[in-house]
C-alpha cells in the first residue's frame, strides 16, 4: 500500500487580531510575478467595515457565493480577469469555505490552461498555482487545511484536488467568526462534526486522524452540547481549532456517506453544503448510530429544526440525478463501506437513502 | 502584539511501511543544486539492517549521538565534508531528535556562511537550506515539526531558531520505534509529556497549543499510564502521534521551568536530552503541582529510578555554570513565570532550584 504524501498548510498565524497581519503577509511575496496581489472576498462583507490592505494595482473582487456553492464558471470567469493584468504574486480568499475554495481554484487556474472543469478530480493538475491565502470567517468546513477546492462544474460536483490545492498560508482570527448568525453557525459547525464521525467510520481511520478526529470531536461537544455551548469568545477560538484539526482528521482518512449524499443535494437543489450535510445526516442513524443521536440532541439544544418529508417534494428525476452524483464519490463509498462497498451501493440503493430525507 | 506566523512541515507520510517510500521522496528532488543526496544516520544504525535508498554519488553518514548531544563543532564538521563534493538535492536525518537537530542544522549550515555557532538564537539564519527530511526513530522529542535544531556550542546550549528550521519533509513509521529501548522509550516520551505541561502552564497558552497539548497528553496517558500502557504496536502508533501534537502545542507556546533546567545538565554534564527533563521534572512540584504527580506514578507503572541526591555531588562551580546555562532562557522563563520573571528569577534562586536535585 502506497502511503498518502500528504501537503500541509506551510504557515499558520492563530489569534485574536491577526487579521491585521495579512498586509505584512501579503507584502512578503510583492517580489513574485507581476508583484499585484488579488483579494477575493465574499460578498456578504462588501458593506461591512472590513479593512483589506490593497495597495496600487492590486484586485479586490467581492465574489457571490451566496446564491450557490462555487461553480467552475465562476472561477474561470474571475481567472480572466485576474489574466488581463498579469501573474499575481498572491491570491487571498475571505469568507467561508466557498471563498477559500474559490481562492485554491483561482490560484491553481492562473497557472494551468482551460476551464478548471477539466480539472475536477484527483491530480489532474498541471503546474503549481500562485501563493495562496486563506483567512475563514466562519469555521467548521476544514477547507483551511484541506487538499480540495469543491466546485460545481456542468457536469458534477467533484473536487480540485492535489498537493498543490492546499493553501500556503492561513490566518485564523477568532475575532472574525463572532458576528456569524447562528443558524449558519450551527451548520458550519456541524460540517466539522461530521467530518470527524465520518472519518473515523471507516477503513481508511488510522491513529494519525484518530487523534485530530477525537480532539476535534471533544472541542465541538464544548461548543454545541455542553454547559458552555454557545457562540461565545472562547468557543469561537475552539472551534476555529476544531474546524483545522477536522479537516486534517479527514485529509488524512477520507469522508463518508453523508458527504456522498450531501454533494447530490448541492448539485440538484443547490443546498450550501454544511446545510445539505445537516439535512443527510439526520437520517444516517444505520450508518452512524452515535454521531446521530449526539447531532440531535446538539439540534434540540440549539433549537435547530430541519425539514422533514423532503424527498415527497422531489421528482424521481431529482432522485435520480442526486444518485448519479452521489456515486460517482467512489473514495467516499469505498472508505464508509469497505472494500467490496459494490456489492451494497448501487443507483437504487441510493436513491432509497434520498428517499428516506 | 504580533502574532508569530508559524512555519510547518510541508509533507507528511504517515503510516506502516512510510520508511519504503523515503526513496521516492528523496528522488523527487534529484535536480535541485548539484542533485545527490545526502543521508545523516544515527550511528545507533550502523550495524543494523535498515536499508537506506543511496545510489550513486549520494553521501552517507553515521553520526555519533550517543556519546553527546549535537554539537556546532560536529554539525560544522558535516557541512564541510558534503561541500567538499557541492550542495546536495536534499538532507535526510533517520534517528532520535539529535539526528534530527543534526539533519536541520546541516541543511541550513550548507547554505550559510561561517560556523553554526554564529546562528545560535532566534531568527540569525540569512538563507534558507536544502531540502530536509527527517525520519525519527523514536518518539516524543517533537523534533519532526518544532521549529528548532538545538545545539551545543562552546558557550552555550541554544537552537538555531528560524521560520526555514523547520524539517521539509518528515516520514512517521510506528515500525521504526518498536524496538527503542524501554528506558530510552521512557524517557523520550516523557519529553513529549514534559512538552504539553509546560507548554500549557505559562502565559503563552492559547486554544491552539491547549487543543494540541490537551490530546497530546490524552494519548501519553494511554501509552503510559493507562492498562493498555507499554511499548505495543498501538502505542507505537499513537506516540508518533502524541510527539507530533506535543511539538505542534509548544511551538505555538513555549516549554517552561524544566527545559530551562534541563538545558544546563545537558551542557554541563552531557545528560541526553529526555534523561535530562526527567531528573528535573521530578522536583518541580512547586510549578507544575499535578504534571509532577502524574509523572512520579508514570515512573513507578514502569520501575524507572532517577537518581537523588545529584546536586551532593556538584561543585559550586558546577552549580553556577548550569544556572549561567539556564538563565539565558528568557523566553522559557518569561512563558512560564509571567511578564516580571526577573523579579522572581535570578542566578541564585536558579542555583537553589538546581540544589534540589
Amino acid at each position: 500500500m502506497i502511503l498518502k504524501n500528504f501537503k500541509q498548510v506551510e504557515k499558520t498565524i492563530f489569534g485574536r487580531g491577526g487579521f491585521k497581519q495579512l498586509g505584512e503577509v501579503v507584502d512578503e511575496k510583492r517580489s513574485e510575478n507581476d508583484g499585484f496581489a488579488v483579494f477575493l472576498i465574499d460578498s456578504y462583507f462588501e458593506d461591512k467595515s472590513l479593512v483589506i490592505p490593497a495597495s496600487g494595482d492590486d484586485i479586490t473582487l467581492y465574489v457571490d457565493v451566496q446564491q450557490h456553492e462555487p461553480t467552475t464558471h465562476q472561477v474561470d470567469d474571475i481567472r480572466d480577469k485576474i489574466l488581463l493584468q498579469g501573474l499575481p504574486s498572491s491570491i487571498t480568499g475571505i469568507g467561508g469555505g466557498s471563498a477559500l475554495d474559490i481562492c485554491k481554484a483561482v490560484s491553481l487556474m492562473v497557472t494551468n490552461e482551460g476551464s478548471s472543469q477539466l480539472y475536477q478530480g484527483l491530480n489532474l493538475i498541471k503546474n503549481p498555482g500562485v501563493w495562496s491565502i486563506g483567512v475563514p470567517t466562519i469555521s467548521g468546513t476544514g477547507a483551511e487545511v484541506s487538499m480540495t477546492a469543491v466546485l460545481t462544474g456542468p457536469e458534477k460536483k467533484l473536487g480540485l484536488k492535489c498537493e498543490w490545492t492546499v493553501l500556503n498560508q492561513v490566518i485564523l482570527d477568532p475575532d472574525l467568526i463572532a458576528d456569524v448568525p447562528t443558524d449558519q453557525w450551527f451548520y458550519t459547525g456541524m460540517d466539522c462534526y461530521i467530518h470527524c464521525i465520518e472519518s473515523e467510520n471507516g477503513i481508511l481511520n488510522n491513529a494519525y486522524s484518530k487523534a485530530f478526529g477525537d480532539q476535534s470531536l471533544k472541542l465541538c461537544r464544548e461548543i454545541f452540547a455542553g454547559d458552555q455551548a454557545g457562540q461565545t469568545g472562547e468557543n469561537d477560538e475552539k472551534l476555529m481549532v476544531a474546524s483545522l484539526m477536522g479537516g486534517l482528521s479527514l485529509t488524512y482518512s477520507e469522508v463518508g456517506v453523508c458527504h456522498a449524499l450531501s454533494y447530490g443535494l448541492s448539485y440538484v437543489f443547490e443546498y450550501r453544503h454544511g446545510y445539505a450535510n445537516c439535512v443527510a445526516f439526520n437520517h444516517l442513524e444505520d450508518f452512524y448510530p452515535e454521531g446521530v443521536k449526539e447531532f440531535k440532541e446538539m439540534l434540540v439544544r440549539f433549537g435547530i429544526t430541519l425539514p422533514q418529508n423532503l424527498s415527497q417534494r422531489w421528482t424521481e428525476e431529482d432522485v435520480t440525478r442526486m444518485a448519479e452524483v452521489s456515486i460517482r464519490l467512489e473514495h467516499m463509498w469505498h472508505h464508509a463501506i469497505g472494500e467490496h462497498w459494490k456489492s451494497e451501493i448501487n443507483i437504487e440503493t441510493i436513491k432509497d437513502l434520498y428517499h428516506r430525507l
